[in-house]
């Protein structure tokens, strides 16, 4: 049985605190900048999930806001707000498209708990737990049509094209991850694909159609582009990271789970291939075959350590950081600009 | 556990004939009018199809032919083409639209195959004892999202707006169904509006899109919506009178499937409506506990002939397939009406 759902650090404490929709999260999270840039936007765009999460047949709701409720960061759609402010766009399309980034996610996580037969997300019992598996993939289909829907409302057809293309290449990055699944001889570049397409994709379309809805020339498309797609590679190996080397409390999820979970990242990929014949044979019996005793973590903690795998993730997480800011540069300086370089650093820092 | 997957008599020989993409299928079954009024194009239809399931994850191609090789009728894209030809439409949008039509259905069957714990699937074993429930659910996704991508290549907003909105209510329509699994009390009224979505949306929009795509007025527009709406609700009709009266040899189903899964059909809610109390627990016990002994399926077939619940079913079919008729009464006489009212004929007339 392989395990494989995302796991980018949206969990909240595990007691399952509800963050009411329209309040503002996180706050001193160093994320003050965005927040404060996308905030009355925000407000617009949770109006407009809790609406188009509504349906006559009860379960639909009911299943959707278990998720939506329970307190996720809300990175995607913040970012598609704010490209849309650095595109000095004017209208109100922008607050309409960050809600179907988050419906996409929202699906994409309900059908990942599901191929993961994951227990917990964001800190709540998992909605296939509650409701079923069967809802929880069909809601996910639900939201996945209703964002479309959403995105036809909005009228652009190359808002369209984005949004329409990460959803066919997120599926295509889990599907490779499913195929790459307890294969501990994967490489890392082999790896970043999957990470390129089951993650980082979506922060890609996310700042992608915050320029297109504005109508700027190509470059600054590809700018913005190009900088969702490295923050979310970034995003990424800072929780695979953290998940060997986290601080539980100030995390709100265990350091560990990834570990028992089996599965396969950055940091295991990386212990594996510079450990000895004996340590793969470690890493085999516990993360391939998921085979986990007692004392077995502490010792993957410290054979990472020897061998400079958490330190070496987050040093290649920098670099994917570095190329996220450098991707701004062609913008000149301005209150969105300060905010999305700030969102990287909140990414890169938290590991620290 | 609740089964209730589609059941919409595509199965062909329980063998598993797998018929091969690009030849006439189903010659002389009824629909040869159809067939030769849209056979080029639907070999235009199969490359596309060929040519967009294809991937560099192996995974997706080989699990999306399994089914797509499977020998289905094509209906639902034939429709496509034959209200475009009815339209006069002169392009080519309408062969990658039908594209997208199969691909929507292809990942509805996935996504329900998953939700049933169904074992088969046009006469084959279901993908997901091939390839697991995960990469079901995930190649799904992956024929979602690439529909959608298809869409905008096309470039129609109207067509998007329709086929949007089908997967959406089509999404729906599957919760609900899910919502009302094992109710016996179901109306036939709650009933339809089940069927209306997982199944008639579908048809509904392959018609509808068109008429979209060669801009024609919204009158006919509608009229090829409620064509397709009403001759869906008739054909799911039709399937499932057929699998409490049909000859196995000739429909290359099992009659009685649908009975040892538990499904709640139009002759079982109609059978339990009219029956006696000693009846009603009959249904409980095998439709809802699914507690099926040997000599069941003679007792249900004997207490639907009893209460006309069969006949009553076809009747209804007549019903839809009468107004899917009439709904095209606005239109000249064409080859390509001709093929649509012929289909009506097909659906219609295959349970005698």
């Amino acid at each position: 049985m392989f395990r494989s759902r995302h796991h980018e650090g949206e969990r909240v404490n595990p007691l399952g605190i509800v963050v009411p929709l329209g309040e503002p999260r996180g706050s001193a999270d160093g994320l003050e900048r965005l927040q404060k840039l996308v905030g009355q936007d925000m407000g617009g765009v949770n109006r407009i999930i809790l609406d188009k999460a509504l349906s006559d047949v009860e379960m639909i709701p009911e299943l959707a806001h278990h998720l939506i409720d329970s307190g996720g960061k809300r990175l995607r759609p913040m970012l598609t707000i704010a490209a849309a402010k650095l595109s000095g766009y004017k209208g109100e399309g922008h607050i309409t498209l960050a809600a179907t980034v988050e419906f996409m996610h929202t699906a994409t996580l309900l059908h990942d708990d599901v191929v993961d037969e994951s227990d917990f997300r964001r800190g709540k019992k998992a909605a296939r737990l509650l409701w079923g598996n069967q809802a929880s993939v069909l809601v996910g289909d639900f939201l996945l049509g209703q964002a479309f829907r959403m995105m036809v409302g909005v009228g652009s057809m190359e808002a369209l094209r984005i949004l329409s293309n990460a959803a066919a290449v997120i599926a295509e990055g889990e599907v490779m991850q499913l195929a790459a699944a307890k294969d501990l001889t994967t490489t890392e570049d082999a790896h970043l694909a999957i990470i390129n397409a089951k993650t980082a994709a979506l922060f890609s379309a996310a700042g992608e159609v915050g320029a297109a809805i504005a109508e700027r020339p190509a470059v600054e498309q590809a700018a913005l582009s190009s900088y969702g797609k490295m923050l979310g590679i970034a995003f990424q190996l800072v929780d695979d990271a953290l998940d060997y080397s986290g601080d539980t409390q100030k995390l709100g999820k265990s350091v560990g789970d990834d570990f028992r979970e089996g599965k396969i990242t950055l940091p295991v990929i990386l212990a594996y291939r510079r450990g000895s014949d004996a340590e793969r044979a470690f890493w085999r019996r516990t993360v391939a075959d998921e085979d986990v005793g007692e004392d077995d973590l502490a010792t993957a903690m410290r054979l990472m350590q020897t061998h400079n795998a958490i330190s070496a993730t987050l040093e290649r997480a920098r670099h994917y950081g570095s190329m996220a800011k450098d991707a701004l540069a062609i913008f000149p300086e301005s209150e969105a600009k300060s905010a999305l370089l700030e969102v990287v650093d909140f990414c890169t820092s938290r590991a620290n």
